[in-house]
Order: C-alpha cells, then structure tokens, then sequence
C-alpha cells in the first residue's frame, strides 16, 4: 500500500486480478457446466494472462452442487507457470480436500454477521475461527498459501450496517493465525465510496503490513466507483468475475461480482497494467456465453474496446 | 466548484441531477412514446423530486421522429414550481421554437469532434458556434437561461482521442457567448477516470468561474466511477437517465446514460443530499417499464435499495 496521504488524484501502476468467475460466478449461475467446460474456461483465462484464479470451492457436494467437481477441474487443468489456482474452504475437511487437491492457495471464508455466517456455512461466527485456525495449521504443514475472506464486510442483507471494529477485529484475529491476505468481501454489492474509504482507512491503519485485496459486487452500479475510492487509497489487489457472471442470491435478475472485462478496460484507460491481454479475455467471455447459452452482464463485451486502447490489449501509456 | 486541492476523500454535500432520460433516453429507444405517455414520465419525475428535466430536442420532425412532438410536450405538461423543463437546440430554428414553447432553460450542442458533428447535426464545428452565437442572442432576448453541451468530449467514436485543448478552447468560446454552464458529454462511454480528473482539472484552472456539468454515459461500466472522481474534484452537476435507458448509438446493446436511480442512489449512501426521493423514483422507473414493455438497464431497480438507506428516501446521514 502506498501511503494514505499519497495525492488521491493518482493510483498505483499495477493491479493484481484475481478471476472469481469459474468459483463464484458459477456458483451463482444457473446453468450447470460439465468439468471439461469449466476446465476448458480456466485455461482460456490463463491464456489471456490471469495470473490467478480461483477455480473451485471445497465445500459440501450435496449443499453447493455446482461446485462438487472440484477436484476433477484441480486435476485436469494444465497448470500454467506463474498462475496461483485457488480454491476457497469453510473447515479442515475442505482445506485437507484442497492440498490433496494440490491448489496453489486456499482462502478460509466466514462473515461478518452471524446471520449470514448462519445462512451460508451453518456455523456461527466463533465456530469458523476455530476452522480457520485448524485450515491455517493444515495449509501450513503442506507449504501452501493461507489465506481468509471476510465476506458482507459492507453490509448484510440480513442485519443491514455491519460494525467497522468487528470487520477489524476478524482481520486482526485471521491475521494473528498467519492469513498472508484478506480479501474483504461486499457479498450482496452494498459498499459505496464512503464505505470502502472508511474501511480501507481503517485497515491500512491497524494492519499496514499485510495488502488488502477487495471483493466487490455491483448490484448497484456503483461496482468500479468502490474500486476507483480504493485505488486512490494505494489498493491494488481485487477480485472480479469473467463477464460479471455470478449474480446475486438475494436480488434475482441483479448483477453480482465486478465484471473483469470492465475493471481490465477501466484499469488500462487509466494506464494501469493487469498483466491481462483485454481482447483474450473477451475471446474467453464468448466462449463462456456459448457454455451458459445467454448473454453475460457485463458491458465490455457489448459495447466494444475503446479506440483509443493500445491493439496489443495492454494499458494506455501515459 | 471546491478548490482542487480539497480533500480528495471528501465530496460535495448537495448534487444537482438533471434528468434526460425524457430526451437523450427516449431518443435512442426503439419504442416511440406517445406524448401522453411522455408527459406522464416527465411529470411522475418531477412528483420525485427531480428539479430539472430534459423534457424534449428542437430539432427536424423528420430526423429524430421520436422528439418530433416536444411542443406538444411542453404545452401539456403541469409546470411543477421550482422545477427547470430543459431541451436542446442545435440552430436558431431550433431556439425558436423552444422559446414559443416556453422551455427555462436551453441547450446548444456541438461536438469535439468534425466527424460527429457532421454525423450528429451535419454542421462543421464552426458552423454550430455561428448558430450558437444565434441561439445565445434569442435565448438573451427571451429572457431564459442559455447553456451549451460539447458532444464526445472524452473521445469521438470516430476519430479516438479527442484533444483537450480543443474541448477547453470550444468551453471558452461559448462561454464568452454567455453560456451560464457548460455540460461535457461523454456520448458514447469513452470516459475513464484519468480523463475526467483531466479534464475537470483543465476547466476549473481555465473557467474557475462558471460550473461545470457532466453527461456521463457507461457503455464499459464505468459511469459512476467517473462520477465519483469528478466529485472529488468538486463537480456537484450531473446529468443522468431514468432506468439508463437510451443505449449507445454506436453499440447496440450496450448501455448508455448512466442510470439516474443508480447514482441517486450511490449518493445518498455516501451522504450526498440530490433533493430526490429514491423510492419515488423507482416508481417513476417502473412505470417507464410499462411504457416500454421491457427491463431498462439500471441496476438498482433489480437489487432493490439498500437496508441502509433511511425510508425517507433522502440520503444517509453521516
């Protein structure tokens, strides 16, 4: 991070994507891909320079069905050099499944609010420490990468305001059991600006040490605003949803994730590298249309690559 | 406008948003609405408290047949106290008849670029500055408020880049017409968040006197990101769309205006006062649904308002 009083005006050179589609965004779909499908789009991300993706979750097969062939996608993928496959894990049952599974990196998930830690893993906020320490014990016997996602950190469907010093406190607490990132997690897309200052403020604050990667969601429109306020404050790590697929569970026909196209295109205007080649990745957006025989929600690959961005699909120079 | 060298975490209190979905939305839909049902949308906007409405375009009947009844428009609508009823003009023809028809307020537009105000009003540049000069003189006489729109200033669909010296030169030619404000239009999305500091920074050093606007569109989504960095740098005027509805001339499918309940809705959660009541105005949207048969593209008339907005539908306090 660079220093919150760094001038606001301007952001760092170089953002750090993490593609969330083939996990999240399929989670969230309705249309079932088959392993090779879902094989298939992780290598064409990859192919288009997504240096890492999180391409399944080890949850229960009979509770999140679209995710249950999670280790047949880890074993069949052809691993690229310099690509992080992740894979997200609520207990110790899912993180052993995951280093089996050989990822590169696991994220522990819990929430913010009870209600919501209820509803999405059936435990209560305290029981996931304790799975988040036995996951960080488990992820460090095998040398991989641990790390935790604290999800409705700006706002529950449920609860509403969810308090800034308990969003810390569990970034303090994951911290303190090694967590090399947390990614803050705006699960039903109610951040805004004032939000994510407060939040980003607050963390870089306490914890200076460890970067921040955000989760956003733009069940609004306000999805590349939060990203905007949090690049201004020295972000540079985000995750985002090939086509803005995903959704949101709880406002049907509502957008989900970021799009990735759109944050590419947004980041290269502003001369900001990704690493990403933007028209692969739009290469790699159709071949998912064709998959969910529907049109994606995000608006990049309606609306064309701006004119005025280099052909080689790289950022804008200054 | 605040100084430039405001605390950039900061934004101005109070926005001022003018509608232009009546004109720029319906303009570029497929439907044609009958001037009832027109007068029906202006006046549902004007019951939620938008304070300024482009409620119609002066131009030739057998051009833009969708504009050709605004006089009819403006002479049925029920003037609500305290409400500006705008339309564009793009000759003396024009501001004519927006005077007999007794609008408040008008707006010349040209573009930043030759090739789109060929394509736009098949004008040279030059050309559109004689009739705005014209229009400047009617508008004087009649006593109304003059204002200017400079097309594609963030970039032309045809020619790419489009100069900033050009835009500014263009700015300070029609203000020394009298414009009492200059609207920047990013007509088809090629705004980015760099650019709009650029320009925003450029025109407040050179005009620090007269307020700038922003016509925002979000065909890549960036729209509000846009908005959120203009903000920072003081700009507190914004047009926008009911619904987002109006598209992307250049790009079918690919949303355009960025939407009104969108942004009403950002900025209220961060605290930004619009004077409209967001609940009222998703009704004002789904009643535009009815009118059109279809979903419009805004995204929080799907996601629904956030739990952390007061009922009242103003904006959160801080």
């Amino acid at each position: 991070m660079t220093s919150i009083v760094a001038p606001l005006l301007a952001w760092p050179a170089r953002v750090s994507i993490r593609e969330v589609g083939p996990r999240d965004g399929l989670q969230n779909e309705h249309v079932m891909l088959t392993t090779a499908q879902k094989v298939l789009l992780v290598e064409t991300l990859a192919d288009a320079g997504v240096a890492m993706i999180e391409a399944g979750a080890f949850v229960r097969r009979d509770s999140v069905p679209q995710m249950a062939d999670t280790e047949e996608v880890f074993a069949a993928i052809t691993r690229r050099p310099g690509v992080m496959y992740s894979a997200i894990v609520p207990n110790a049952v899912g993180a052993r499944r995951a280093v089996l599974a050989r990822v590169d990196a696991l994220q522990v998930f819990l929430s913010a609010s009870e209600s919501h830690n209820q509803s999405n893993v059936n435990m209560r906020v305290e029981e996931s420490l304790v799975q988040a320490a036995d996951i960080a014990a488990i992820v460090r016997n095998a040398g991989l990468r641990f790390e935790a996602v604290i999800s409705v950190a700006f706002g529950c469907p449920f609860e509403g305001d969810v308090p800034l010093e308990r969003v810390m406190d569990l970034a303090g607490r994951l911290l303190d059991m090694g967590a090399e990132q947390i990614t803050f997690g705006d699960t039903t897309g109610m951040g805004h600006p004032g939000l994510v200052r407060d939040l980003v403020l607050a963390y870089s604050a306490r914890f200076p040490r460890v970067k921040p990667r955000l989760h956003l969601h733009s069940a609004r429109g306000a999805g590349l605003a939060n990203v905007l306020m949090a690049l201004q404050l020295g972000v540079d790590c985000f995750d985002a949803s090939v086509g803005g697929i995903g959704g949101c569970p709880f406002a049907p026909g509502a957008p989900g994730n970021i799009c990735t196209e759109d944050l590419v295109h947004m980041l290269h205007e502003m001369g900001i590298a990704t690493g990403i080649r933007l028209p692969a990745l739009i290469d790699a957006t159709r071949v998912l249309e064709r998959m969910l025989g529907r049109t994606v929600p995000g608006q990049t690959i309606k609306a064309g690559v701006c004119k005025h961005l280099p052909p080689d699909g790289g950022p804008r120079g200054e």
